[in-house]
């Protein structure tokens, strides 16, 4: 007998023949012995619904109110999946985020767990119930309801996972495991057997869009075993495909020697570039900058200052995600009087292009051929950062397949055909 | 300053647009210096659609996580009407059932309020905040989610009120007030200017759409002064016009003398024919029908036992709801071997019509005068039931408009155009 927590995203349960699907999948955990939670998207679509009705309603919501009216859709897919299951004659029932509870920040909007209580659910657990959880919602100390941000729904699982010292947590996507690349861009894209945590988190948090950056961060800090694999595809009997499994860099099977350098392409249309122009260059200014932005939860990734030419001021570029565009003007044109920039302005045209890889540690090189490979098709790169096992630059957002094939290319990872190599 | 419940319906919330037009009139009622609480329906047409959700994954759903579920509707329109107040700097925030909280039995899908805590809400209040509260939904004492049947929100506006000891419970929706009958189908039917508790609760029981029973029986018991008007029309200023005052007898203007003797003309497509055939005659036969089916919260309304004739059984038929059928379908087939009957028939092609009137206390002939009204016509009655103020019949329904203008015309209620006479 394991403990399994499976979670589904919003493709996975879009109307109740999916949702039947899933039944199904989690028909036969149950009845091979396990105990099983599951945690479920809204529908995919409903969550954007959701959303619109919000920007509608005024462009600077209230937060708190905007976690109240998006919290909803998983209400929805919770209670549809307890009863679908019973229909199915498996025990189950629906836990809402306020009623385990899982208990968050009270960063609205985007905020992060930080208890489950597990006596309701391990007892759930333990009575041979499936526990099936809304992810993306929680409550605060105050009991008010919380959001965890888009995607938040696979960080919801991790951490039940985690919280309920789960054996695995499987995530049921559309895709059935982890590619090189997007396969859609790329064709010759190869899907990984296995991907280190690490290299999860770079190519999750640069738009792999197969699990949310959080999510596989909790994962690496609580060791949770991590599969991602396909709610549609299967065997001629039913069963489950092996997808890809997160695991931790000593797990990896074969040496390093035989690891390909880079492990993938990831892409990122989601990010708008912002500029502050004429920005007094004296110290301190760039906190002035950022504090705000921080105060106000809004995430700011790539930051380049340019140098200043002995005018007294620079330009100062970062880029936050598109969604959070709106709120971190309005946070920058409130600061205006500290900050003293003489112009603000944006640009939503742009992609984010990272190659990721834990092999890079021990190779130099890998940054310039990345620059060079670009530029030899006229790429032009408007921003830059590194890490470790991560070089990403932002480009001109037309030129998004062509550098993701590119780099494919050039870090020789494009198949014969589509079977891990 | 009073203290207001302000209530609006599916339609006037079913959009930005709509909730816009919601805030502007409960800011008016701020600015009034009123002390406002406001309830609020899901938007039209999805709680149909989250229904249908439910009888899509399973006929006999869990009512426990159906009402999981269809509660969702309103958490949406709650939180947007609250951030739209917000935008128009109005103080205000959502409160969920369970917030607040709003006890309710455990009756699933058709639960019945028992306390709302008074405390949160009354500090909001006090503190210049509108609270935006979803109606139709509470929770039960170990906190699961309840619903209070389809229209449910008029109940929680008027349970609110009677808590909060409003001075009026105003209840918008897409009509003017209360009239004689349909005008749809009948445009001779004349506004009413006041009508009383108990006309109004046979007036809503039998289908006038415009109240949800239950929320007129809680108005008459707490002696909330509820007042029915529309969200769509308006004074050129865009002020609120007056509706129809929901009131006590002893508050109606004008002497018994003056009164009608019918107040209007109810109908009603939502109910459903269930005939038992063949039930032993033997005493406590009829108990055997209707506990397991009181068991089951199932409202069983017209009751007719057939005269037996010596055969030693007997056939039943009664009403329920539409939306009932399947469940008390269910019900008694399970029950069959106790009740013994010998074939279960039943039809939903029926229309309950009733002629409702506080004078006809005191007048006999009423329901003779609307037997022999729909024979004249041809139309054949297939149940009869009486309350001192009502006389009601069961007719097929492809007859409901006919019957509904005929008796219109037979008790003197059409107008020469559409002003309270």
């Amino acid at each position: 007998m394991a403990r399994i927590v499976m979670k589904f995203g919003g493709t996975s349960m879009a109307g109740i023949e999916r949702i039947r699907n899933v039944a199904n999948r989690v028909k036969r955990e149950v009845e091979a012995g396990n105990e099983v939670a599951v945690v479920v998207s809204a529908m995919s679509g409903e969550t954007d619904r959701l959303v619109n009705f919000c920007r509608e309603a005024s462009p600077l919501y209230d937060p708190r109110e905007y976690d109240v009216v998006v919290a909803s859709g998983e209400q929805v897919t919770s209670g549809l999946l307890a009863m679908t299951l019973q229909a199915m004659g498996v025990k189950a029932r629906s836990w809402l985020g306020w009623q385990l509870p899982i208990r968050t920040s009270d960063a609205h909007s985007s905020a992060r767990i930080s208890a489950i209580d597990t006596e309701v659910l391990g007892a759930a657990l333990a009575s041979g119930e499936v526990a099936v959880i809304p992810g993306f919602q929680g409550v605060t100390d105050d009991d008010r309801v919380t959001t965890l941000g888009r995607g938040g729904s696979d960080t919801s699982a991790v951490a039940v996972a985690a919280a309920m010292k789960a054996d695995r947590c499987d995530i049921y996507t559309d895709v059935d495991g982890v590619y090189t690349t997007d396969p859609r861009i790329v064709p010759k894209a190869r899907k990984l057997r296995q991907v280190t945590y690490e290299e999860m988190l770079e190519l999750a948090s640069v738009g792999a869009k197969v699990l949310q950056t959080r999510s596989v961060g909790l994962a690496m800090k609580e060791k949770v075993r991590v599969q991602v694999l396909s709610s549609f595809d299967g065997a001629p009997d039913g069963a489950t495909l092996p997808g890809t499994m997160i695991v931790g860099e000593d797990e990896i099977e074969g040496t390093s020697m035989e690891r390909q350098l880079i492990t993938g392409i990831a892409h990122d249309k989601n990010e708008a570039k912002v500029t502050l122009v004429a920005v007094p260059d004296r110290p301190g200014a760039v906190a002035t900058i950022f504090s705000p932005l921080a105060d106000a939860n809004i995430n700011v990734d790539m930051i380049v200052q340019n140098v200043s030419h002995g005018t007294g001021s620079t330009d100062v570029t970062f880029t936050v995600p598109q969604a959070e565009l709106a709120r971190a003007l309005d946070v920058l044109e409130k600061a205006r009087g500290t900050i003293g920039f003489e112009k603000l302005v944006h640009d939503t045209a742009v992609a984010k292009i990272s190659v990721v890889g834990v092999g890079m540690r021990s190779h130099a090189g890998v940054a310039a051929q990345m620059f060079k490979s670009l530029a030899d098709r006229g790429i032009n790169i408007l921003a830059i950062t590194t890490s470790e096992i991560k070089v990403s630059v932002l480009i001109h957002e037309d030129y998004t397949e062509l550098a993701v094939r590119v780099l494919h290319t050039a870090y020789g990872l494009d198949a014969e055909d589509k079977v891990e190599a």
